[in-house]
Parts: C-alpha cells; structure tokens; sequence
C-alpha cells in the first residue's frame, strides 16, 4: 500500500490547474513552494495578472513556512487553454464554480487532453464525484480533493471518490498531498458536502437563522464563535473539546448529561435519537483519540495551548479587537 | 451607564458558588485569581476535597495568565448549606443540574438568603431565564451568565436577561464579569441555547448525525475540524472566516457564491430563504467588523496568526498528532 503512494506521487512533476479563482491560486501557491512546476489556465482576462500578483504577494508567508528544495515562482506558467495547461501535468487540479454542469463538462474536456493515469481532482466543495465524473475518459481516476482556504496554510484536504473511482486513484491522490505537505482525510462514503463542509454549513445556516431571525448580528455570532468554543475547536475539535471538558469520565459522563438538552429546541437541526449505539459510537470515537494519555495531561495541555494561542490572536490579529472588545460587547 | 456598572463590580468583594461540578468549580479558580472572596457548596459528599483539589491544580495555571494582588487560594471555603455559602456574598453563581425544575428551585432558595440587590447568575447553558427566575424573591437580579469551559481561560460569557430582569442588573454583571477578566456578551434577545450554543448545538447535532448514518466516526470529525475550519474559527469566526478568505469584494462576493449552494442538501438544517435583507444583514456586519482595515492587511495577519496557532498546537497539543495524524489519516 506505502509503495503504490510512494510511487504515485514520486512521479508527479507537474501540477496543471483548470481556474483561478481563490482555491486554484491557492494551489499554484502551495504546489509552487513545494518545488513543483505549475501550469495554470483561466478564462478571465485579467486572470494572469491577478494570479501571478497573488503567488508574488503570499510568496513571503510560504518562505516563512518554509520553502522545498528547488522551489521557485519562476517555475509557473500560464496557458491559453485547458489543454495546454494540463499538457504536460501528471496531476490536474479542477477549481471552476461550484456548478456541477460546470464541473462536469470542464472535467471531460481535461480527460481529453491527458493519459489515463494522471489524476483529476476536483476542488468540488460538496458536489458528488458520481456525477461530475460521469462523462470522464478514464472516470477512476477522477477524485474530490477539497481543501480549505488558505489552503497554502490550512493541512486538511478531503479526499473523496465516486462509484467510479478507483482504489489507486485514492491512494495516489493521498500520497501527492502529503506530499505537498497536506493531511488527507478519506471520505469514505460519498455523501454531498463531505464531512467538513456538512459541519461548516450546519453552523453556517444557523447562524443565518439567528439573523435573519433577529436574534443575533453577524459581530455577535462571530464573538460567540471566537471568545469561547472556536478557540478549543482549532485544535480539538467538538468530540474531543466536550470529552476533556468532563474530566474524569469524558465523553462517557457529557453524553449522559447531554442526553436530555438533545430533545431541547436548541437549534434548529433537530438530533438523531439518543440510542445505546450513538452513545457508545460517540464515546469510543472520544476514548480510541485520547489512547492511554490521562485526561489531567491532556487537560494541562490543553489549557497551555489556549493560553498560548490566546496569546498569538492578542499579536497578530487585532489587539484592539481582543482588549476592549468594542464591536461586540454591548452593554444596555 | 459606566458609572452604575463601576458602582456594581466595586462592590463585589465575595462570590457565593452554589453547585460545584466542572461549571462550579471553574467559577471558583477564576474569581480567587481575581483577587474575591469565594464560598461555595455542593451536596455530594466527596464534593470538597475534589474541588479543593481542582483549584490547587490549576493554580500554577493561573500563576501564567497572572493572579490579581491578594489572590489567594486560602480564601476559598465551602460550607454545608446554600444559606451558609450565600450568606455575605456580593454575587452568587447558579452551576447546578440543567434541569429547569432544579434550577428554579434552588435559584429561588438561593434568593430567600440574600438581600434583593445581589444578583444571582445562572451557568445555564441554554434554559429561558423567564422560567427559571419565576420563583425567585426580587426576581429582577436574576440573569443567566453562560461561561465555556475551560471558564478561567476563556474569556467568552454570554448575558441573558429574563422578562423580569433589570437592565440594572444586567449592567452590574457586565461590570462584575468584565472585572474578572470576561468578555460579557448581552443576548439581546431571549431565546434558548442563546447563542453560542445554538451554534455549538447545530455543529453537534450535525456530527451526531454523520455517526449515527455511518457516514463518519468521531475521530473523523474532529480531524475535519482541526484541520481546517476549525483553525479559523478560533479569531475570526465563521463570518469573517469566509469575509476576508474571499479577498477583494468579501463576503459581498462570497454571499451571491454561496446563495445557490443554499439550497443543497449539504446539512440536514435546512437554511433560511435568501433574500436581499438576509444578504445586508450578514455582509454589513461582516464589513463592520472589518472597518477601515484593508483586506490585504486582514489576509496578512491572518495568514501570520494560522502559522502561529499551528506551531502552538504543535508544541503543546500532542506533536505526534500533528506530525503523521495517524489516528484519523486512512489511505486504502
């Protein structure tokens, strides 16, 4: 399994990408100070520019992060045409509107232009890979890999395949994005909007709820968000968040007190009923991350790491936001 | 205004603590490393000693963040009844059981020891403060003042009034959180769950789904988190998230992209209609928050505070985690 992904990905050269909105940017940028050559196609006029202004701009961040060897912006391209963009490439990054018309059509006429072995990945975030590589040559090779923005920082990538894809496809795909210094996360069953966009969208339409509702502006949702649980999902996540939160116990004990408030209209989305299988599902979930770490190291730990990070939003995002608070807090 | 609120937290010298859980006992740390008096009570037998023991544990902790002259572990007691625990304190926090029928009576048992000036907060993390006041003598002081765990590092505490509520009352406690180093964030309007928690809620329930259809494990999920949103939504939440990742044009640009993926099944919470009204509401208050600063500088710091966070996370969450993600990485 470890040398069908070494070989994979020791072959790729070449990165081609289809759009150059925020996301295939975001590629060029990462691919590029990866060490890989990177050639790029989109239809607007003003696209070249604006592109290769962007790479230039973050270009500083990704020598920060740290540069591969080799690693160069002269190493970009731009083409006229999807298939001079993808010619040469032994992998194709597709970053057009999330339209799966769209999606669809632009993916076929890339399978045109490439050998049956280079893989297509969409940056699709939650169309299904069934359909938009429905009229694919070569459809197993064609795989979701979604990202999140800025993906020249951010690790995870959602790798995600249709009734068509292939099991190599998958494997290939993940050893190029580790690669590219990436964390693949294995979607394992196709479902739209896969397993971040699912959460992100389901905090997203409540928040939408509670203005639309009057209940809340869009500053005190965000403060919500970012005084409090925002800070522990950076690096825990909500299982493991609530399972050190309990203490001895964890999740075992919260799901025990949760139970009950489950029933409670406290969003709009209502819960799945509370079984025994749930229960323990989650649970398990909880205990098989935490290992045979003691929730008092991973308690101390935690509070460190909040501390620290409380620290670094203070110097580098806006001081005066995190003093006084003054766009948020509202007293009558 | 400012000076009913400076007259209110000046003089609170004494918090009284009813109820001594996770809640209960992070109330306790922070008010004694803000330099306060706290007596406190809790019916379990082994109550004392655990709590006692918390505090002397995440004492150093609060040696880090900094303790307020004169705080002192030694001015902690715990007394055998609500009366005694009540007794002279200046303001009095609610941490028991959420179960609507124990907290309003306790809060008005709570309420027959203290002179109707004191305010009694609720920990409630999302009953109606309207109920749970009900039975209260001078039912106006009785508020909700919602904290998130780990309560003596984050600084996020949400300020819910009932029917009955003073602004008066509301006022002091934002006085009195702020003097303990909160971040007081008044729900203007009373609603269950409030706001963090309806937010908190829907993201749950949404996991609790993807479990219960197999589609994902927890561990799974709280990769999906970790990896990417998760890291934003620790300082910028999920509206400026999404406002300063669009670039030129924000969340202006950003709503009429999302607006048909609106109606995708991509949550089980189905989102509310998108209007012209909704699309104002949420892009002026993403471009409130922003203010004057430029998008170019906002992507700047924040691409600075994601490499700042991940190399935290790297140092004091669990490296091993971070480096090779083998919990949740599955390659085929």
């Amino acid at each position: 399994m470890v040398d069908t992904m070494l070989r994979g990905y020791k072959d790729i050269a070449r990165v081609g990408l289809v759009g150059g909105g925020v996301i295939g940017t975001g590629w060029a940028v990462r691919c590029l100070a990866n060490g890989l050559d990177v050639s790029m196609t989109d239809p607007a006029p003003e696209a070249e520019a604006r592109i290769r202004e962007t790479i230039a701009r973050t270009w500083p961040t990704m020598e920060q992060i740290g540069l591969a060897e080799g690693a160069s912006v002269d190493r970009f391209s731009f083409h006229p045409t999807i298939e001079a963009a993808v010619d040469e490439a032994d992998f194709v990054h597709e970053n057009v509107p999330e339209r799966e018309d769209v999606k669809t059509s632009v993916i076929a006429e890339i399978s045109k232009h490439l050998s049956a072995e280079v893989i297509i990945s969409s940056s699709s975030s939650g169309l299904l890979p069934t359909s938009i590589q429905s009229e694919a040559l070569a459809p197993e090779r064609v795989i979701i890999g979604h990202p999140f923005s800025p993906l020249y920082i951010l690790p995870l990538v959602e790798l995600v395949g249709g009734e068509q894809t292939s099991a190599e496809a998958i494997a290939k795909a993940a050893g190029y994005f580790t690669r590219i210094g990436m964390r693949p996360l294995h979607v394992r069953n196709e479902i739209e909007a896969y397993i971040g966009d699912r959460l992100q969208e389901a905090l997203w339409h409540e928040a939408l709820h509670l203005v639309n509702d009057g209940i809340a502006t869009m500053q005190e949702i965000d403060a919500a968000i970012t005084g409090g649980p925002g800070l522990r999902w950076a690096f825990m996540g909500i299982g493991m968040g609530w399972h050190v939160a309990a203490g001895e116990g964890g999740m075992r004990v919260n799901m025990q007190h949760f139970a009950p408030t489950l029933e409670l209209p406290w969003t709009k989305l209502k819960a799945p009923p509370f079984t025994e299988r749930l229960n323990d599902l989650v649970v398990e979930g909880c205990e098989a991350q935490q290992g045979d770490r003691h929730w008092l190291e991973m308690e101390q730990r935690r509070d460190q790491a909040l501390i620290k990070i409380r620290e670094v939003i203070q110097e580098y995002w806006y001081p005066e936001d995190q003093d006084g608070w003054p766009k948020v807090r509202e007293l009558p």
